[in-house]
Order: structure tokens, then sequence, then C-alpha cells
């Protein structure tokens, strides 16, 4: 397995502030690796409320089962999340195993099991040994505290190969209130929902309503435009927590999504998840070019976001990029496979500033070496302009290298 | 690039006997390779009829348009190939490339242009020069012989490793009757319609529209149900051809697909359309696992036709079986992505004679050294049951290696 940071990584773990209300610790509980902490146990004080989006697979993890129902209450008083072991498609076991988790969780932090939130990743299809995390979690409980981030986002990873994090400061009524989030990708990245795991939390005093309308809209333009694969995890879990203390420094309470007074907050919260979003894509298994792809004058904006993803699942745009090959015939053929309206003969298709294919022909101006150049680069930006309407979407992806194949073919084993 | 060939391939080229009303000649016309042949003049006798399927992309290349248009007439008297460049994505050049091609062959062949059939197969989005065929299909129509297939079938081979051929005799009537077909293939393979290039031949007297409802209904479980890398190409093609030469031996003209006495025919042209399906997929870039993927007990044939697909597609699967993982939690995960009815707890997988997963959960009886062992092998069936109702499909693929990394990154420059 490759270990080797991903050339694309941040050059450090951003400064993570605590977020009054949430503590927490982690351990080594032996799921599955070695030597490194793979459970974190994350506390949240009372009144926190809870929104999240989770994976559209047929075939969801047990975990996601859970959170599905828990979060129909709407509040939250703790998270756990393991590494190691997915536990899904493990039946009965599984869910037996969840509900144990969550039981001795609830008896660690002194609330019910169903404001216990859980998540799970790792190997799919073996039974989790959830007595493993007796005593473990009780021990978490006794050490939790706000710092440092670092730790959590760690605990988290699977083949990840740099722990992701990203926070803003928003201000609702004139209080400052904090979002502080961290995330896991790696592989098998092309969110329906979200990316396998990401939890996010703020002071800010927001209701579940609202807060779940506000994820689920932010969402769209950022962990579900992103794909390193195009395999959609049965795990996907995104969730978004408030634990409200800001209240204390006079935040006023915010019970609509519509609220104006969110304003600030929506932006800084789509900040934060466009940030951990990037993140998972620049450490995508094997990734060595971070790619936006941005699709404009589709039919519509859902049809841009096709044509998008078309091109951004294309493993011979991917293999091209991987060799800094400006494509983009390539480009032209996921555009045609895509299914979406389209004239071949108004395409128009640029690598960053270069412009190669106009008018459904090479385009005589562009220069070759330049191209190349560019294409040499980390980040690669490649625009569409589908010459029929204003739909608009981006999405972003890697490349796809031979080290995925490697990363990809050894997992298991 | 790599030149090896398939460890996948065909001891040998099989022998394919003449179709008589059939004859051509390939020659080194220098589209794009130095020192080996690209283009392939093919004569067809008066009164053969066509039939003929394309790619589903939106962004056609031209000769799959001129193609369409001409067998309209349901006439062919002549078939020019040519590799080293697609004429995809090329404006109006592509579409005068077109013309000029047919003009030529029609003079070197006296016929009309529209009878002439066109393929090209290669780089997208560079002007193909069709001055270049001036003089050598001239050429090609003085030395056009009936033998042996294998030159045609190199001549139109781009990065594939081996020649792919296929014959089968049937009988109509009590009058036998041969087909022979050739194809190639290698990357850009998830034909929507039919995949690059394949030309069948006979010399049974079959009316056009006949041969269309045929070819139309055999191509659903042959070359639109394998996939190697989910890239549907700008130029599948996929055509056969009837010369009628056999009713002088005393065939009878055959003028409904219906007709009972094309039974054994059907039959015949099934086998070979589903052989050179296989031989493409066996050639597959940096193909080393053959893969058949059956689903049954979906809820519809189509249902199970897209779970199928969708397990075949993923990169996980198929990196997986690159590296002998009997990794049937992402197979799992293919299903749940597939977005059609599925139990998660009522899933069963097996590979080859090893069910390694029952009721959704690991089947605890198997033995993950025997599995292993299998993996090892070159064929690998995957078999999953939905448990939902009867739908079945199976769809045939090759594993993801990092040699398919390494030939699309270097592909074009």
């Amino acid at each position: 397995m490759a270990t080797a940071v991903s050339p694309l990584a941040p050059a450090s773990f951003p400064d993570l502030p605590p977020v009054e209300g949430v503590a927490f610790a982690t351990a080594a509980a032996g799921i599955r690796y070695k030597g490194r902490t793979d459970v974190l146990l994350l506390r949240l004080a009372e009144g926190t409320t809870a929104a999240g989006v989770f994976t559209r697979s047929k075939c969801p993890s047990a975990p996601v089962d859970w959170c599905r129902k828990a979060l129909t209450g709407g509040k939250a008083r703790g998270l756990v999340v393991n590494s190691g072991n997915a536990n899904a498609f493990t039946g009965k076991t599984g869910a037996a195993a969840v509900k144990l988790t969550a039981d001795i969780a609830a008896k660690a932090l002194g609330c019910a099991p169903d404001e216990i939130f859980l998540a799970s990743t790792g190997v799919i299809g073996e039974p989790l040994d959830a007595t493993k995390f007796e005593g473990v979690l009780q021990d978490c409980a006794g050490r939790a505290a706000d710092a440092p981030w670092l730790e959590p986002a760690k605990a988290i990873m699977t083949t990840d190969t740099y722990p992701k994090g990203a926070t803003a400061k928003a201000s609702i009524g004139g209080v400052e209130v904090v979002i502080c989030g961290i995330a896991k990708g790696a592989g098998m990245i092309a969110p329906d929902m979200a990316t396998m795991l990401s939890f996010v939390f703020t002071d800010a005093p927001i209701a579940a309503e609202a807060l779940q309308a506000m994820l689920s809209r932010s969402v769209k333009g950022s962990f579900n435009a992103i794909t390193v694969d195009s395999d959609t995890s049965t795990s996907d879990t995104l969730m978004l927590f408030a634990t409200g203390a800001a209240a204390a420094k006079g935040c006023p309470r915010i019970d609509e999504a519509s609220d104006r007074r969110l304003a600030g907050f929506r932006k800084a919260l789509d900040g934060v998840l466009l940030d951990l979003a990037h993140q998972v894509v620049k450490d995508g298994e094997g990734a060595r070019h971070f790619v936006g792809v941005t699709v404009e004058g589709a039919v519509s904006a859902s049809s841009a976001r096709r044509i998008a993803k078309s091109i951004a699942d294309s493993p011979l745009v991917k293999t091209a990029i991987a060799g800094a090959d400006a494509n983009w015939g390539r480009v032209v053929m996921a555009v045609g496979k895509a299914g979406e309206p389209a004239d071949r003969d108004r395409l128009a298709i640029s690598f960053g500033p270069h412009r190669v294919a106009v008018n459904g022909a090479r385009d005589m101006a562009y220069d070759e070496e330049k191209v190349s150049a560019y294409m040499e680069g980390q980040n690669i930006d490649i625009r569409v302009d589908i010459g029929l309407g204003s739909g608009r979407a981006t999405v972003w992806t890697c490349d796809l290298t031979k080290e995925y194949v490697e990363i990809n073919g050894d997992y298991r084993s």
C-alpha cells in the first residue's frame, strides 16, 4: 500500500479552534490497524441539534441505517467513529454491533442510545466486534477535551495519506460563531449524498430543521460535486452538529433556514464543506493532479452536472491527465456518452487558459507546447462550453494513476 | 505503449473461409502508423444487403454520420476502414474527408458513393487527410482477393495486441452458408450500440430489413454486453453484409427476420458476434483477467443488466480482480450504487463455484484459501443473486491494471 503523502496535500493541518460544547478523545481499539488510533468518541453538549446526509446506496451500512433513524429526533449528544471496518453488508450481526456500540457510548456519556450517532469506515463484509469498544469508550469519555482537532481527523483515516480539517468563522446577529469540520476520503468516492465520512461542528444555536435545510443545500456544490473513481460508498456520511453554546454569548437562536441572519453562516459553511471536499479529492488514491471540470452552456444546470460528471468519471480522461496529455478528444467522447443534449459542432473546450477546440473541431490557433506545459501543473481546469443554453456546473476530480490500481489491488488482502 | 500480446489472447487466429461475393486488400497509407497496414478496401458483390448498429454517442464521428445515411438504401458495394485517425470531432473538414473517401472508393469499385460504407478508428480531433487514399484504394481494388482474412483483421487494429476473427456455418433451406467476422477493440469500450469496429459477412441471401432486425437483436447479448472501461466511443460501428451469393447454390432468399428457416443462421450469427465481443474484452487495454458478471433474481432483465454493468464498470471491483482479491464487499458496493431495486439482506454473491456471501452477510462456510486460488485464474465468473425476481443478464469485462493506465497516459503524445 502506498504510504507517501499525496503531492496535492496542503502544507499542514489547519489551525482549528475549539467549538464550545464539543469535546473528544481517540483511542486504539485494535479494530484492524496496529499502532494507530482507530476510534473517536465525541461528546456534544445538551441541546445540540443535528443534521445529516447519507449515501444513496441501496446497500447502506448498518451505521448509516442507525443514523437515519436516530436523526429523526434532531438531537445529538455523542458521536462514535471507527476506522478499519465499515460494518457494511454484515446482516443482523451488523445491526447488533451498532446497537451495542450505541449502548456503550450512551452509558459512557450519560445519555440515551438514540442520541448517539455512529459511523464506520474500512473493509466491507467483515463482522465488527463491538465488544472491543467496551471500556475504551468509557476511558475516552473521561479524557475528552476540546483540542487538538488533529487527533479525531487522524483516527478516522483509512487509506487517506493526510488528515483533513477546515474551519471558518461567521457572525449571527452580531455574535461570532465558529465552524470546524473534519473528513476522510481516499477511495470509493463518488458521493450521491455525501462522501465517506465528514463531521462538522458549530456553536451556533440553529434548530435541527434549519440545519438540515442548509446542509442539504450546501452539499450539492461540495461533497456531491466530487468524484475520485465513480464508486459510491455504502457508508457515505456527512453530519453537521450545532451545540448552540454561542447563545450564552448572546447569539440569537435561529429556527428557519431562510432567516437572513444566516447569510454569513451559510457562506462560511459552504466554504468549510468545499474545502473539505477538495481535500478529499486531493487525497484520492494515487492522485497526482487536482482537476476541476466546468461545463457551461448546457440546456440546464442538472444537464451540465451530468456532463461534467461523465467527463470527471471517464477513465480515459483521467489517465490522459495522469500522463499530462491535453487529450481533448477524450473530453468530446465523455460529452458524447453522457446522453445529455449536446451539439458536436458547437462544442468548445479549454484546458486552463488554452482553448483547444471550438465549433466542433480543433482550435487552429492553439499552441500545443503551451498546453502541454499547462498539463504538467498540479491543478488542471477543464472547461467545456456546450453552446446550447445557460446551464452550468463544476465537478472536481483527480487523475487515474498506476498508484490507484496498486492501492486497490492490494487493499483487502 | 505496451506491445506484448494480451495473455488472454486465443492461441491463434481462427481459420476463416472465403465468403463468396467478398474480396479485399489492405495497404499502408501512412495515416498515422509507420511500417504497417492501416487501410482496408473491401469489395462486395452486386446485390449485397447491409445492416448496421452504431454508437449512441451524442458526438459521433463523421464516418458514423455517413454510414447511418448510406444505410437507408440497404445496399452495399464497398467498405473502407482506416486505423490511426478516427475522423471524429473534425467538423466540416471531417464531413468533406468522408465524402472524398467515398468518391475515391466508388470510382475504384465502379459503384455509387452511397453504396460505400466507411469506418475510421484512432485519434479523435485530428483532421483526416483523405487525399492519402487517392491511388491507394485504386490499387487495392486491383489486388482484391477473398483471402486471407488475417490481413483485414490486422489493418483495422489500433492499440489491439492481436487480430480478431470468428466464423460459423449455418444451413438455410438445406443449403450451407458461411459467416465470417472481424473486429477491433482495446480501449474506449462500453458500447451503447456496438463496440468500436466489427464487420461481419455472409453469403446468405437475406433482405436488408431482416438482416437489420437480426443484427439489432443479436448485438444486445454480445457487443452491447461488454465493457472495458465504461467509455463509449464516438466511432462504434458494427455492420453485417449479406452478399446473397449462396442463392446460386439454391439457398432460398429470405425476406423476413421471423422466417423459421433462419433459426440456425441466427444461432450461428449470435455465436460469431459473442466470440468477437469476447475477443475484444480479452484484448482490453492491460487486461489480465476475463470476467463474466451474471446477475440473476433482479426485478427485470434490464434491471439485472444495469446492476451487472455497474459491477463490471466499477474501478474498485476491477482493480480487486487485477489483484486476485475476492473482494465481494466491492461487489455489494457496486450493486448498491446501481440505483436498481435490491435488498441488501437477500443478496448472495459467488466467485466461480464459491459462494462468498448469502442473505446479506458473509457466507461463513466459504474457504478463503480456495477462493483466492480461484481468483488467480484467468477466467473469473462473478454471480450475484438479488433475490427479488427472475430478471437475469450477463455482462463481460476485464480487470483494471497498471498497464491500462500506462497505455492511456501515453497514447496520444
